[in-house]
């Protein structure tokens, strides 16, 4: 590939990664139910990936449970909790990942009460008006990060407002573009459930977790034979366990230096097009506060696709929004950060990793300069 | 490992599959939902292994979704179709895996009339006791091949009475022990949901497919962004994609050869036993009649869990039923097919794989007639 600024989609799997998956399909491929010693041993990998895992979240690997990866961790925490007992309201924002809106959705059916609590123009909750909401039991899904501008959601305010004025609410928090890149406690956070996903961090795809707050009652969303304590049946895969382990450490051992190496991409690209393109937007929360690792930009007069495909010409690799998104004509989540349609339909992302370059970037934006022009003339016909 | 007799839990991925799956981790890693090039590629590839995993199946690949697996096929096809419409009835085995049995057992809740159709010693369907259930509109879920004693269900027969009784019934056939390894043709059976897995062939853990009859409504039970034609969503796993195609190919190729190879193995095992150790019954239906790959024999007077370790000592692993009920004290399956509870206690389950050979055969009878006695004598005390 050529220039691949789309790491919020999916990374490349580092080769520690896919060596950890090959070594361990090759010397135990048995199934970790079996009751006999190669069985064990499989149950025992898995369980040294879920204590591997279950550290970078403070809390042991008894709280971490495998899924098929982010879309199912959510669905998993939302299906599983939101409506247990006596819960019937659901709070959450319309800039969530389809994956946490979609099936809270299919909620409305079985009486909940859905409320999208206000955001402001970076998409950052308004704590205030979220308190007001709290004034029943209810059953909470914020991102930590938001997939399509990095916006970082204070989830530790909202922890914290959670269990002043309401106990019995329930917190999850797809955590799945934060895993591995910023720092996170779910314990300080007040977080009950809070998704997580491999192949964002250079990983293998087909696996994430859902971590599971110790006391809190999950209710499966896939039955079978029992495995995982009876909260995810399916035979447990130790090699893309493995794998996970191999993942989630590369990337926490060197959590800051990627994290400033991303922002160093991140600043560089922005100013390179703040300076020198007009009627160029940065969505989402200022440089300074968001994650380094989405940078969401609007190029007023031409359609994020457009350009997006314009850009694939010069081999460089973006996305309009979300890739789980990537069929809507204009962004959602921008609109309902109140951009206005302009915007919201002119948007590109751009997602980095420590493979991205400096020399990347420049080359980026000296595309940028030349493209941009041009596709706003044509743009005008 | 030793001598693996526990192929039905699962294989080991063959080189080619591993291949396969690091050459497209290495070469496309993208998102099959991006919209450049590289993600276009990736839809592309997974395009093409659901052609392929469709032609086994005398399907196009249009009517081929993945999954993370069997589980995953089995609760999809059954919580996603059961009940729809005005269908109440649910008819099944008590024989099934737990992957039916229990997504069934939850819809109990939302009205569902459960039918156990009777089975006779052998685990077979009763197919007039059948036809006589099928009074009203139904679902139908009964396995291809039973994963404890290789017990091939009559499906063609069960397909053909489905349609000369009920048009409105739906039949799903869980084929995970089947696919690859027998031939099966759900179009000739009135199959309308088939669900298959890779990691039983030869293939990686963590895929497995439902087929799913083109004008046969299935609603999802996972919510996102809209992958799979809405019906199951997250990002898609090319790398997992196009080593399943590799497994099913190969599967396929060899075919026949396969099955003479087990059916071969079965007979030397079943015939050192009968010949030698007393009180030794072969569970299931007849050799000439079961699938070749899975042998389930009970020595009476010794649990199989004790059989399944004194094996594991001399390093022969084999199971006591399937892996996803190794927890269990006995086996439902051979309770269910009347047996009683001194065969279902003291059943173990071997399965084989194109891997093992003749002289593991004789060597694993040899290693039994040793130890049966032995195990016998200190059980009597």
């Amino acid at each position: 590939m050529n220039i691949y600024f789309d790491n919020a989609a999916t990374t490349k799997a580092s080769a520690e990664v896919l060596e950890a998956f090959v070594s361990v399909a090759e010397n135990n491929y048995a199934n970790a139910a079996s009751l006999h010693m190669p069985g064990l041993e499989a149950e025992r990998q898995i369980k040294i990936a879920k204590h591997s895992i279950g550290t970078v979240l403070g809390s042991s690997g008894d709280d971490i449970t495998f899924t098929s990866g982010g879309t199912e961790s959510n669905n998993l925490a939302i299906l599983g909790t939101a409506l247990s007992g006596t819960r019937r309201r659901i709070i959450t924002t319309k800039t969530e990942h389809p994956s946490v809106l979609e099936p809270i959705e299919t909620l409305k059916i079985k009486g909940a009460e859905i409320i999208y609590t206000p955001i402001d123009e970076h998409g950052v909750i308004d704590l205030e008006a979220f308190r007001q909401n709290l004034s029943v039991p209810a059953f909470v899904s914020i991102s930590h990060v938001s997939s399509e501008t990095g916006t970082i959601q204070p989830i530790e305010e909202i922890g914290r407002i959670i269990s002043q004025t309401c106990q019995k609410t329930i917190f999850h928090s797809d955590g799945v573009q934060a895993f591995g890149k910023i720092k996170v406690s779910p314990q300080k956070c007040n977080i009950h459930l809070y998704s997580v996903s491999a192949h964002k961090i250079h990983g293998l795809k087909s696996i994430g977790a859902l971590y599971v707050k110790r006391g809190v009652h999950v209710n499966p969303i896939l039955f079978g034979g029992g495995q995982q304590k009876n909260l995810r049946p399916g035979t447990e895969n130790n090699q893309l366990a493995a794998s996970f382990q191999t993942a989630t450490t590369t990337a926490t051992n060197s959590l800051n230096a990627n994290y400033q190496h991303a922002l160093g991409l991140k600043k560089l690209i922005w100013e390179g097009i703040s300076k020198s393109i007009p009627d160029a937007f940065l969505n989402g929360q200022p440089i300074e506060t968001a994650s380094p690792y989405i940078l969401n930009i609007s190029f007023l007069g031409i359609r994020g696709e457009v350009l997006l495909h314009a850009l694939e010409d010069a081999g460089i690799f973006v996305s309009t929004g979300s890739a789980c998104s990537s069929k809507e004509a204009e962004s959602k989540t921008l609109t309902a950060m109140g951009l206005g349609q302009a915007r919201a339909a002119s948007a590109i992302r751009l997602s980095f990793s420590k493979h991205n370059t400096q020399h990347e970037a420049q080359h980026f934006i000296t595309i940028l300069r030349d493209i941009v022009p041009k596709l706003r003339l044509f743009a005008k016909g």
